[in-house]
């Protein structure tokens, strides 16, 4: 018999009990970002500790500025790796209040349709519904076999939802006592229902606030419209230059680093079945505006953009003003894949905006962080066995996805730790986070759970 | 002898009077923006009322929904013009009051240098001092010869600096009353302090905003930048095809009814040494913005513009925030020439933006105002009699002028009364007006009187 069969019996038979392990960390109001649940987050660290105690691990609570990190380590078998599992134990906040048609601090087990289970409440999907799945894994593997197969650490943090402060200082006090082989981030979704996902890569971001000035203060245009130089057209002239009209962006350099994405993963996207259509449809749009001649998935995962996030100038209220502004503003970010370099970029973007400005003008650049994306190898050793791990569990195949927006934990993992990440979560893209009624599929408890016993069992081989 | 000779003689006499008349009018603080002041305002009308019934004017002060109106009629020779001349009793609000070196409302005259003097307080260039100017003419016809030597009628205006809400519905009610061979409006400036100016164009205007849709809602940069179609980026582009390379407009259409200025007009704009130095080094700028090949004087005075006076769209705040915006909004204006048409420019410019947008996107237009230019005939024999008269008042011949704004009376006069106006005013660049420490030029009022009197004089020609 396969060292993982009795764990996974092991965790169906204690389903329930999980359960009301896992109500009793939603009912503690641990909204990070308020500052009247300080307490509530000390308990939701402290109830971590003493329930991962419990199943052996050296756990505690660890001071930061802000709310406290629950650091724990578990020991495993020589030659097996060492895996740092991250999760959060914050939540949002609740209101509007009315809204939810539950306590959202009383979680429980609702029946949206026959055979079909939710579990309510703020937190149950983002993240501590997430972070019980594998907790859930360790405890049923030291049930059924004593021990762990990985040497296993743990980080919970509790201020993910309030900007992460603490969390940049902590990996580097503490990489040391971090650092593992790869860590593994459960705060994600599946790519539906029945298709589990591994996401591999995250797009960088590089912010760029640019002001442009022109006259010494606001002019009458009609005194002087004509002669002077209008800043709002200047800026409209430089943000029209990004992009051509095939979609790409025309900054000299910004591809540089961009590699094309092997056809065999571009042929697996096109099986996820996403389209222009059903992308697009739901925000109200048909056409996409990225690169001519890709599709809407690699625009988002593989592809790096210029957006213009924010732009201001001149008088914007109601009613009329005939006055020409002095200056004008802009506020521009890049996303980006691969290997671009965020410093490179912002210096390309700079020396692009001053070359087209007229000589009597001026320009302030104003940066809003830069980092680069995150690319994981399509066939590193550890993607390849947890696909086949999570193919195992689920009704279809794993498929590798890629997100387009930054999850800062991945990166400073990469630079404090020197550490790439698995990202592996059972989230739904219908579970409410951040909203009213969040809920987590009772199926995503359940077979989150037997995931990570069969990703951690597959691990070590 | 001349019939002129003895007016100018007499207003040379009389002078100390009429700064004291003069001086009675500024103390009356009739601030048109703030109701605190509503009585000051009547008294104003009132004062005016009794000062030209004493000249022998069938004077009266008429009620509107706001401050009240004066209107005023003598007779005049059978045979020659009948003029209207408009000025307006109201004043701007005082504040910041610390700055004043004396106080707005005690009026005086103050030696500024040797055989300098300037009268000091609120009003006294706008527009009390230069509509006392006018009245003072006819108050010396009268006293010299018994009668006038044009039929006059007088119209003040209580609510100019208030946005003249009253206005057009009296000019309109009353427009049989009001109307003339053409109006004389005194609310202008001198070329300089030597060289009298007719202003013989004012630009058109036409406002619109334009509020570019895309998606149904804002959405994360991370999750849908590439795909979703951006606003801002719609906006700016179509901002940026406003113009070409060499400034001038390509909207299809707009140059329709521009007319090249004749030659000498442009050579005697020449003489009056306006250079893109002078006239754009004050607002530190240089280089001029407008079409290429002209100067900025014509650029001003004869061209049209398309401007943008305001943009907004996404994020504006501090820092940063990664949003593609549902919308985005900019406020453009036109200001026209000659025979351009406002409907004509509003509708070409929705149909060029309309041309510009994505298929899935939207635009709403929300039209503020629109009004034609004003062009008198250069050749005009009324400008012709005006400019011989002013030449011989003032050290330097007068010279035509335009200018780059519109006068709203100048356009309402020409609407409801169909009517021509003539723009005389001896204001300076330095007079302060709208702001703490306004003053007229003792020569202003002294040689103002005078060159009504020669100018209604001329017209009798």
């Amino acid at each position: 018999m396969s060292a993982i069969s009795p764990v996974l019996d092991h965790l169906d038979q204690q389903l329930d009990h999980s359960l009301q392990r896992l109500f009793e960390l939603l009912r503690l109001k641990s909204i990070s970002t308020d500052p009247a649940f300080a307490a509530e987050c000390r308990k939701g660290a402290e109830w971590l500790v003493a329930d991962l105690k419990s199943i052996g691990f050296d756990a505690s609570v660890r001071a930061t500025p802000g709310h406290p990190m629950v650091v724990a380590h578990h020991d495993g078998p020589a030659g097996a790796p060492h895996v740092l599992f991250y999760g959060h134990y914050d939540v949002q906040p609740v209101d509007p209040l009315d809204l939810w048609e539950s306590d959202p601090f009383s979680p429980a087990l609702k029946e949206v349709a026959p055979r079909h289970k939710v579990i309510t409440g703020r937190g149950s999907a983002d993240d501590k519904g997430q972070l019980m799945t594998f907790v859930e894994a360790c405890r049923a593997w030291k049930a059924v076999h004593g021990s762990l197969p990985c040497r296993i650490t743990i980080l919970f943090e509790g201020e993910e939802e309030s900007g992460s402060p603490s969390l940049k200082p902590f990996l580097e006090a503490n990489a040391e006592e971090l650092k593992a082989d790869f860590a593994l981030v459960c705060d994600t979704d599946m790519w539906d229902r029945d298709t589990p996902s591994i996401c591999t890569s995250l797009r960088g971001l590089v912010g760029e606030e640019v002001v442009v000035t022109a006259a010494n203060r606001d002019l009458h245009s009609g005194m002087y419209g004509g002669p002077a130089a209008n800043p709002i057209r200047i800026l409209a002239r430089i943000l029209a230059d990004v992009h051509d009209e095939n979609g790409r962006v025309t900054i000299p350099g910004f591809y540089d680093g961009v590699e094309e994405t092997p056809s065999q993963v571009l042929q697996s996207w096109e099986t996820l079945g996403q389209t222009a259509e059903n992308f697009l449809g739901p925000i109200g749009l048909s056409q996409p505006a990225g690169e001519k001649g890709r599709s809407v998935t690699e625009m988002v995962w593989a592809r790096p953009t210029a957006e213009f996030n924010g732009i201001s100038g001149g008088y914007e209220g109601k009613g009329f003003k005939t006055v020409i502004a002095a200056e004008a503003m802009a506020k521009v970010s890049f996303r980006l894949v691969h290997k671009q370099d965020p410093d490179k970029i912002r210096a390309a973007f700079r020396k692009f905006v001053e070359g087209r400005l007229p000589a009597d003008c001026s320009v302030a650049f104003h940066p809003h962080g830069g980092s680069p994306a995150i690319q994981l190898s399509y066939d590193s050793p550890f993607v390849a066995k947890a696909k086949s791990a999570l193919s195992e569990e689920w009704p279809k195949p794993a498929v590798l996805t890629g997100s387009g927006g930054s999850i800062p934990v991945v990166g400073d993992f990469q630079t404090y730790l020197g550490m790439e990440s698995l990202l592996v979560g059972f989230g739904l893209a219908d579970d409410r986070i951040h909203s009213p009624n969040e809920k987590y599929e009772l199926s995503s408890f359940h077979k989150g759970q037997r995931s990570w016993a069969r990703i951690l069992d597959a691990l070590t081989r």
